[in-house]
């Protein structure tokens, strides 16, 4: 039974008794269910959570909110007919028809994150196993004679980082260790070469963001691969005893801090997206949540890729 | 007993495998009890949670995060003898003791926040009752030739919010129905304008932060004051029947969107705060959390004090 | 590359020090993606989360807890062939086989909660639109002479309360207001029965779980439901003006305490539910997030469903 | 200005539609100042949060939450003048108040949680630092010929815990290594004794309550002391690098599984409350939040001390 479609005063048009321009009015914490097909992988569905953002003039009392529902509603809609979207491109699609729904907007601001599901193998036994990463992304559109998008992409992926500096002060007790027991220094050296001595190790949490203009595609995965390889080891969800082993080890022979694991993410987007352009923003964040302390570890690099590609070269 | 004092390797002082500049290295979750001696108010203690950082140049492998620590635990030693100090001050006395301990840093960060109990009485019965607020500060210390100081210092506070447009409709609704009863147009319209109509009304959080150079003094007082009664109304821990009577009919007969919520506290900010410079950063935040919708609804206004001022002296 | 299969010590089965037995022994947090082909509904895909106990004797240093993955990850790969579960019976199922795996365990326990998509229609413009709830399911495996099972499943949605006794006054306020204003006694009665009054109303969250055993099938759709129609209204996630309207009006008609939604939900349980056993367990929950206070109020019913059975039908 | 006292409906006294029995009705999430002079420490001043119920009898709407605040206030303000109670005391002498205050109550119930600073000292250097503990307690006063009040109290510490198992296996590539290089079997076995090999280790969570009748003291400095004293080793705010060291090499000297945890816990409190009696029940957990993965491991033991008595002599 639909009702009768009667006149409804529309408040949020008025003028209001403060006419002041607002940055940003909109919903936050919206929970959609989202099909995405993915230019270098197979189509996923994600549980999301959107805030959606315009600006507001002056001379208008509210925003009509529902709008932003009736955008993000259609786009969605229209994907599941043609599903040709990244992340961020269903960001960009729906701040675009919001600028289209929101006359008296210029700007429209659409935020996204969720879970993902990914496959892989433990390292000893090669069994397969589900991860969960978290991947977000963003995009602003700006009216003007053309209707200009800004977007943004990334992930956080938790893996393991094990302390250098502790392991160094462990590694000279074992040697003075061993000496005392009379043992030659070319056997220590070769015995400390292979096996790696004890430190604190904990669970690392890496965050890539990669922003560009609309033309330019940003791999999720590569982002994904980069922050998986840049601490002391991956972790996973099962591990048999060998594998366990395996990782322990691996992780002991890469030692870092946080600071490493920035600079080591940061190294390798220099290198995996070279056809990116140099006023790309970077930000690259590390969190160590450390096993000595309640309180966490934390790096961070925030610049344009141009910045970081002359930093990284002037190095080579 | 005390270990003896023995070499141990200070591999943070290392050369970086990748030299590259950090923007913020440092703690995050640091919980510390802290007393504040505030000027315009009894001194308060609180449990706060700090996030404290520093750049790092390319030629050094980490910071000693341990010296943040000692920064602050000397910062919140010397309080207790000479508490002089706003929550911000504070926050920037533990800066600058970073730029000094840090010596290859060129930019110290401090952050805290904290729940902060403050009395109320409420509106009928008039009894006293703990409220609880959101309080935090920022500082953050810049090596040049003289040290300067940027602090931040802000509040959230929860009220209630009704919805305008909802009620206008109701209001539509009841005049018809009164018309239809044939009561006269006089008597609607003393009736309506004495009992307010019924609308969707929920959890609100306002949050203004300010931003300012060291010398300038922002009460954070003022701040709590000006979210509380920029909402349709406060809302109280402890309410008689007479009391929430009183909180019911008051929201409703100033209903509020999420952006009348942000221009009010604006226009306040701009009234109370006469003594603050024009290039003082004004951020000011309205969540609903709307009881019609599982989504929030939001308003965020991002400025300069003069900007501000600027456009709410253009109304009058 | 698979590693050579070599001798790894299993440290679990050793004596433990302080023979001691342990109720619970596992692992939380597990993260899977789920496909859960259901009774009276499409098959789902579910991001779910698990947490998998047994318990230990006093004989044995540990469990092997990657056991607790395999019986899970083979669950969950054969039910994409033969998708024949509920969630509980998806619990169920890898509760058995972990009373396999674990053959030292007596009992094995299995819990998931997941968020869920529905489709729901706007009150007045029929527009359809996505509702997220949170479901969870746990089942307990005990060994026997014969494999016993109880298992539980539960959702909890949120809808909106409006408060009788603010109401009840805000109305007596009208009623005088009318009066003092010369309208007749019957017109008040007839506009203050087809007009309701202000309230304070907010975001209410109903939560219904069952437990029974293993051969009785409980309708997750029916819980939903349910909870769905026992606030003052639902809520929706969009929510046109006129549908706004139609849900502040509804809520307003419909004033429930903390306490009337869960005697509510009790007895549509009561209804709905006829072929469930007398011994099933049933818990009620209402929590209101209260506008007019921080804080928020909370009412519970725990018992048999044959002693609410008892209590209902006295009534009648 | 008090408003003038008025007749105001009593809604919540009236018959309900559905006269159902209700477990539980009150108050979650009130958060106050409290202040508590303990017995065998210094005074501390907390953030606490309460949960306040009462049980509903059948022929009552709703019950009068008001009075759960004003009983809750009562005994906050005269503790400021004779301040003689423990955290669970605090809790019992609210529940019994609400029993005199809700004359149709059976039951009352009280719980509140808080962080409490403690005051520590690294092991090596000896700095002093604050650490954060979680603290909670709970009471339920039983309306009887007599009142019947029983009371808990318990805390939640963090620590670290190094795993047993990958150690071992580290431990055997250790041995193998030294033996090819040609080291013999008792220098071997002399160094590996001195030296721990690496493993993986984490933040560890340790959790113990203790509920006992009212007239029972039990000491929550004996229970932190117990948690922090069962894992590999405890953790500090503030390092050193030689605390750090020490730390590391404590922690990996004992290995321990969440299993072992709980076990050695529930050894400590058979030792250390020789005083509290058999019907005291008593629950511990462990949960690790693994390295290696992103879920976390977790063990529990739940039964009264006469039980864990009887298991933990019987081996000895």
């Amino acid at each position: 039974m639909k009702l009768p479609v009667v006149y409804l005063p529309d408040i949020q048009a008025n003028q209001p008794e403060i006419p002041l321009t607002l940055t940003r009015v909109g919903v936050t914490d919206v929970k959609k269910l989202v099909e995405v097909a993915r230019r270098d992988k197979r189509p996923i569905v994600l549980v999301s959570t959107f805030d959606i953002f315009v600006d507001l003039p002056s001379d208008r009392k509210g925003a009509n909110l529902s709008r932003n529902f009736e955008a993000i509603d259609e786009v969605l809609e229209e994907m599941i007919k043609a599903p040709v979207f990244e992340i961020e491109d269903l960001c960009g699609e729906v701040a675009k028809r919001l600028i289209h729904r929101h006359e008296y907007a210029l700007n429209a601001e659409v935020r996204m994150k969720s879970e993902y599901i990914i496959k892989r193998e433990t390292p000893a036994t090669k069994i397969k196993c589900q991860e969960v990463v978290n991947i977000f992304a963003e995009a602003r559109a700006i009216r003007g004679e053309e209707l200009e998008i800004r977007k943004m992409v990334g992930a956080e992926v938790l893996g393991i980082t094990a302390c250098p500096c502790a392991q160094e002060i462990m590694r000279d007790k074992a040697k003075k260790e061993l000496i005392a027991l009379g043992v030659e220094k070319d056997v220590i050296r070769k015995f400390l070469s292979a096996v790696p001595m004890p430190t604190h190790n904990q669970r690392g949490r890496g965050i890539i963001s990669i922003e560009v203009y609309d033309s330019h595609f940003v791999s999720l995965e590569r982002i994904i691969n980069i922050i998986e390889n840049s601490m002391s080891s991956q972790m996973f969800e099962l591990l048999k005893r060998s594998d366990e082993a395996a990782i322990v080890e691996l992780a002991h022979k890469h030692p870092k801090f946080v600071e490493d694991c920035v600079r080591t993410m940061a190294q390798k987007i220099v290198m995996e997206f070279p056809e990116l352009p140099d006023d790309s923003i970077i930000t690259i964040k590390q969190i160590n949540e450390e096993s000595i302390h309640r309180h966490n570890a934390f790096a961070e690099r925030k610049s344009t890729l141009g910045e970081l590609r002359q930093e990284i070269n002037s190095i080579c």
